[in-house]
């Protein structure tokens, strides 16, 4: 059901000086850079072992990441987990009354499914189901 | 020099509570549990993928997790990131002027070692360099 960790989200305040850091000092590798208007987000992607770094910089204060700089600042925003069936893996956890963000999964780039789980139900973290 | 995530720290108000959603709703299996006084941590440790989720129960409010749980409430705590050379990438970052907490590696269990990068260089996120 669960194969691994497809991605870690970053919330910075700039990509490009996020992006050095992790490039840099760490060694790492920018796999591409795009922007998502509809979270009205900017996403870095840098590859590390069987999973990346997904650095998002807000394009509008009003948006998710916005939203949570403002709160929380810069950080770990979110941990994407890679299932081979994303609305049986919703069943599974509609069953045991899990808390969602999304009933249903909502579309992504290239064909993929996304749903979020609820911080309230994974003890503070929000999960993204991911399947592509 | 940087060969994949070891594992993604996870602060958590109760381990038991925490390890059975990660192992009923998910699926994932609990690897093992452990003290680690000098951390006043309790750790429970799931597999998945090539990485780690590591949950951490604060044993004294004055620990680590109990400070980050009081301020930031569960959530995202730490990643670590699995090096081959550690006193070689510490000093990498020292050249790079990143702000280091440990300048030398602490000795972890089983003869590893560790050392973490402060978040105001690495972007709002605590960062453990980490080698076996």
């Amino acid at each position: 059901m669960i194969k691994k960790i497809d991605h870690i989200g970053i919330a910075v305040s700039n990509l490009e000086e996020a992006l050095s850091f992790y490039e840099e000092a760490l060694g790492l590798k920018v796999k591409g850079i795009e922007e998502v208007p509809e979270q009205k987000v900017k996403v870095g992607f840098l590859d590390i072992g069987e999973t990346q770094f997904e650095l998002l910089e807000s394009m509008a204060p009003d948006g998710p990441v916005g939203k949570f700089i403002e709160k929380r600042g810069e950080g770990l925003h979110h941990i994407a987990i890679l299932v081979d069936n994303i609305e049986n893996t919703l069943h599974i956890l509609k069953e045991k009354q899990v808390n969602l963000i999304d009933e249903v999964p909502r579309k992504g780039a290239s064909g993929s499914k996304m749903a979020f789980i609820h911080p309230k139900s994974a003890h503070g973290v929000l999960l993204e189901l991911y399947e592509k």
